[in-house]
């Protein structure tokens, strides 16, 4: 490990003689902050390239310097990857300049885009062409395609179309010594030589700053269905998600587990959130159908409702008869975030498992935190994926600044269960610093050594992102 | 590069005194061939293990004394990667004792095997818990896991399910020190650090030796429908693929273009191989399709070729009206390469480039070889892949000896414009020894630094398949 150096006069007055003004922007706050308020960057100098040409003399710059390298999407990552750390003042790499949409290509159902484009608005592109860039998530309004791909984002259609790692074709990554390694590919089949691009896919920053990336497209499904099923059990979720794949394939869109205490929430805190079920069931699904024209999808989800009841994996449900209704049975999942939000978490976890060790965790959930203390729980997310969001929160009354001492045995006790069952406990959000010691305790020593192996390899200077993933020293 | 050992007398007493007689196999000549007979290894000694420990002593013996590791699947590859090189006599690996299948879990639609089960054998124990794996390849009834994710190998459904890469959840690999990296998560997130996993698939033996995988399985489709379509023009195929996925999406299972040369061959060789047209058209396809119950696969099929036939990309067409007729298309397009084997090929290129760049690399194919020689094209392959296999043929008469000298400068011509076109010269074959110089010449000087760092830092002392990918020195 070598020492890094901060940002100095010096270093600063380099960095002006070869980028333009423009590039330099004051640094804000926003650059050195996070959406949950867990990290604090050092001020250092914020830089906003507007070409991959200025990003590499940057770089370059800070390698020759040995000042640590922060790139910055969109802000809006929960684990604190986009900061820098307490270390020497960084170099703030922010994309927010290279936001260009330069190609789509409709039949080949592809689109190339700059590291700085916001998700929504690649989006939107894709809808214009008659396509779908299948990606969504909370922040899609915000979020920047170089962020979602350093750390391999998730969301509600991972379960049909994959996440970020698997809607990419190529990449342009500006490396740790600035050189530009261009694999910006629209080739779905090369095998010339070693995957760099799923080695960069989710290195969260720490093996260079992706600037540009080919994407994958896909038809719009001609029509779209959405239902709102109450299941006896986390179980039998499992096995109605089988039987409406047996039912319609990949037709299956999303399937979303939702725990009653999400519905309480809302109640609680945003009361005009309509509710499908008149007394919240303890698990629903929210279940959403893209299928070929000729079928329709109020007519298979009853087809699979009415086989579910059958089979006793589904006690209740309602179908979406317009779009409002699909848009209100959408509004319960993706409020529920907010709603935990307002009522202030002690602890949030996003774990996964192997789906079949889904019930057997939520079984045991409760019990690894009963001896710690006494706390509501709100458990839900992409159950097709065995990813959950398990939350844990104070009783009525009580605030999370009440059990602050607790969190960490809190954090301990959810995390040793994932990893007991098999589990992930850095499933879609990334590791960031957030979990930096987690994957220390979780990952296998091989697995370790591998990544320290290849982070030395390709960035011997330890400038990129230090601190992140792997402990910086 | 540190110099290589040869398997010496006192190598192989130290193998003998660490694994069971059982794990040694007589050096057939099988483990020192391959399919085409470009390449011959030098007999070393030759180990069946019969688990991932014993593997693992295997290797670190090999670490210890220098000694070059070359894996073996089911011998089936088509670039010599199976092959020792012609460097010191090596310890050639063969996976053909593990071939169990550990564990499926049918609602997780995953399965667990060891690397040397047969791909044929995986596909039938998907079939047994009403699944699919859809890998599907001319090599399926000989073709090992380890080899296929070794690889990254494609085949006739990728356009649908994607490429090994795609079809994999999780690897056991033991490292070229001997070290077990276990990697077999069951799960579909997880973003704890670097992807290690997609680093060893399509390495081909040079990083590690894969000895365990979870793959993915997918529902089976509820109906099938199959047509054989003529096209006017490659173009048109494009086109005719983007219209049948606006209508029915991934249902699209298999999209191939085949060239009126092909049905040539099959009657001048394969005579008993029944045509789906009377007179054979320039372009015609082969799809399928795989759809959810409630559509009429052959009614889709035939409102698919309506519409096509009003826009003028489809000139003729016939749907299968049974099993029969749908393994006799099928037939056709899987003969084609049995057929081109008989004919004898001066030149075989398994290509792929940008879809868009299908039609000029068509157009302008036959022009890079007319200052050559006078030669017969078999052009066939995945359109929807951007994926071709690009033979070359000796005029009626004459034989491929004939043309022995104009073979690199066939070869140059197609890698230069499919180099120029932005597409790879190692589409879904991979690289091994065949293709090792064109590595040099075609990819990214940034690629090849970053492939040399990453194959230093894993496997600093060059054992592990030297000479495939990159060169032994």
């Amino acid at each position: 490990m070598t020492d890094l150096s901060p940002v100095t006069p010096d270093f600063e007055a380099s960095l002006r003689a070869a980028l333009p003004d423009a590039a330099f922007k004051s640094p804000e706050p926003k650059y050195f902050e996070e959406p949950r308020g867990r990290f604090q960057g050092a001020a250092g100098v914020v830089l906003a390239p507007a070409s991959t040409t200025e990003v590499a003399a940057a770089v370059r710059l800070a390698h020759e310097a040995g000042v640590p390298v922060v790139p910055y999407g969109g802000g809006t990552g929960l684990v604190g990857g986009q900061i820098a750390g307490e270390g020497p003042a960084a170099l703030v790499l922010s994309l927010e300049r290279m936001t260009r949409i330069r190609n789509t290509w409709p039949r080949e159902n592809l689109i190339e885009v700059e590291a700085g484009a916001i998700l929504a608005d690649v989006q939107a592109k894709a809808k214009e062409v008659d396509r779908l860039f299948p990606l969504s998530l909370a922040s899609e309004g915000s979020a920047r395609i170089g962020g979602l791909l350093a750390t391999n984002a998730g969301g509600v259609n991972v379960l049909r179309y994959g996440n970020m790692r698997d809607l990419c074709l190529g990449l342009e990554v500006v490396l740790p010594n600035g050189d530009i390694w261009n694999g910006l590919t629209r080739l779905r089949k090369d095998n010339l030589g070693y995957d760099l691009r799923n080695l960069m896919i989710g290195s969260e920053g720490t093996l260079g700053v992706i600037t540009a990336a080919t994407l994958k497209l896909s038809p719009i499904p001609a029509t779209r269905g959405t239902a709102m099923i109450a299941v006896p059990s986390p179980d039998a979720a499992l096995d109605l998600l089988a039987l409406a794949r047996n039912h319609v394939g990949d037709g299956v869109v999303a399937f979303e587990l939702i725990h009653e205490q999400g519905y309480h929430f809302l109640s609680e805190t945003l009361p005009d959130v309509r509710h499908p079920f008149e007394t919240p069931p303890e698990w629903s699904v929210l279940i959403e159908l893209g299928l070929p024209s000729g079928l329709d999808p109020a007519q298979v989800l009853m087809e699979i409702f009415e086989a579910a009841a059958e089979a006793h994996i589904a006690t209740d449900g309602t179908i979406a008869q317009s779009e409002t209704q699909r848009a209100e049975f959408w509004a319960v999942r993706e409020k529920i975030p907010e709603a935990n939000r307002r009522i202030g978490s002690v602890s949030s976890h996003d774990i996964s498992v192997p789906m079949e060790a889904i019930p057997e965790f939520i079984e045991r959930g409760p019990g690894v935190l009963t001896e710690i203390g006494n706390f509501r729980i709100n458990c839900f997310g992409h159950v097709g994926d065995g990813n959950l969001h398990y939350n844990v929160f104070p009783q009525p009354g009580r605030s999370r600044a009440d059990h602050d001492n607790e969190r960490p045995a809190i954090k301990r006790a959810i995390h040793d269960l994932t990893h007991e069952l098999g589990g992930s406990v850095a499933a879609e959000h990334g590791v960031g610093r957030l979990k930096v010691e987690d994957v220390q305790a979780y990952a296998d020593p091989t697995h370790l050594a591998l990544m320290r192996q290849i982070k030395d390899a390709l960035d011997p200077k330890g400038i990129m992102n230090p601190g992140v993933i792997l402990p910086a020293s």
